[in-house]
């Protein structure tokens, strides 16, 4: 299991009428998780594109149990739980100090660019995440 | 089941560097669509909201099958499957053509204005709910 | 002058916890407002993308004299006050009814794809311009 | 004077298919510059609002000279450069090294929170204000 966390602050972009945050937005803070992830085992998601390869959004799930509101300086818990194979699975909490308000998952292909064919993940991404992976066992 | 559809113009706001549509902004999409069909139903969300009842997202899923591009004109189909008891369960579809592009569903409560208190769903709403229903059969 | 019209309908995406639309959006409105007055005026953006000429907005300015608020259709007319150089000059009002919500205007440079020089306004598309102009006057 | 600054990190959601950011986000990295600034003048916008005063955008201008990318760390300098009277003016500046890709400015009004109805500026805000002024002097 791999999991890093990050801070996100609400913007007033990101709320709407109902005083709390628009449900999409955690998209957007889910991708902040993931890509600080990445950054912080080594391969910025940057990086990877430069090699050719993509890594589409082929699914993805919320579940809001408390709102985030304007202002709020939430905490982005995004973990990897299963060696990634033909997929990559990411997971991800959001945090107001200790409440729980937000979970969810994305689940991405690995594509070519140009093409948007299905492709193999990066061997050294592979790596990448083995080497974490024992890290935190 | 009561169904509608509206088709929508992807702008370039909606897109990202993969030059394809990114992909939380299919819930804007299925924002519209729920908009629509409970305009056509003869309750804007607009007049529910007036009347003190919220329906918040409590949970959203989505598929991406094949990608939305700038300038497609594609449909939503919306769709009310289950009669709403203490939620509403509304499943969408959106085309381009013929060709399904990708499927989601988004799970709503209703809550009261201010307080943010489950409460039931508003009489007059199922009416409507039950006499399209009735239509549609 | 080169003017047209289209409506837009306020989402709750669009609105932020001040009960009205953030400002930002109403550049995604102005987008569609020129989008549609291409479009109508028989050379779409995408097409002109496909010459391999992009639009890249240099400048961008609003003005909000009245609120817009969720479920609003308002009405964007985009105008072409400026026989096009080397830059395009777009103006915007937005208007609920009769009443004057926005102003605005973009400056939009022609690039070429690929490298972002600035290069000339494709011929066919001044001629549209041209062929428009006379139309209205 | 008063001026802060603060970074920000680009991410795929504020990129669109010409491969760099949307020419709206950057008011959305202005607003992140804004609200910093006034919590290191110890008066965050969120404790503004609870005295029943907002701020909305008047008016708002940009000017991109340089594209920002994914990924870029730019930083967002934010400048106050007139006290404020019935007017808020704000200044900004977007960085990416040393290399200036955005200016902007925004002009904001004190409103009373539910009326929108024009007010002063609340006192404690301009007593702040007037106290960094003497700070930077």
């Amino acid at each position: 299991m791999i999991r890093r966390q990050i801070d996100v602050r609400i913007r007033y972009r990101d709320t709407d009428q109902m005083g709390v945050v628009y449900h999409g937005v955690y998209l957007e803070f889910f991708e902040t998780g993931r890509t600080e992830l990445l950054r912080d085992l080594g391969m910025p998601y940057a990086s990877i594109e430069k090699t050719g390869v993509l890594l589409p959004v082929l699914e993805y799930s919320t579940r809001m149990i408390l709102p985030a509101r304007y202002d709020d300086l939430v905490t982005v818990v995004t973990t990897i739980a299963e060696r990634p194979g033909a997929r990559l699975r990411i997971d991800y909490q959001i945090f107001n100090g200790d409440t729980l308000l937000v979970t969810g998952q994305t689940v991405h292909a690995f594509a070519t660019l140009g093409t948007f064919r299905a492709t193999r993940p990066p061997r050294a991404f592979l790596e990448l995440i083995d080497a974490a992976w024992k890290e935190e066992e």
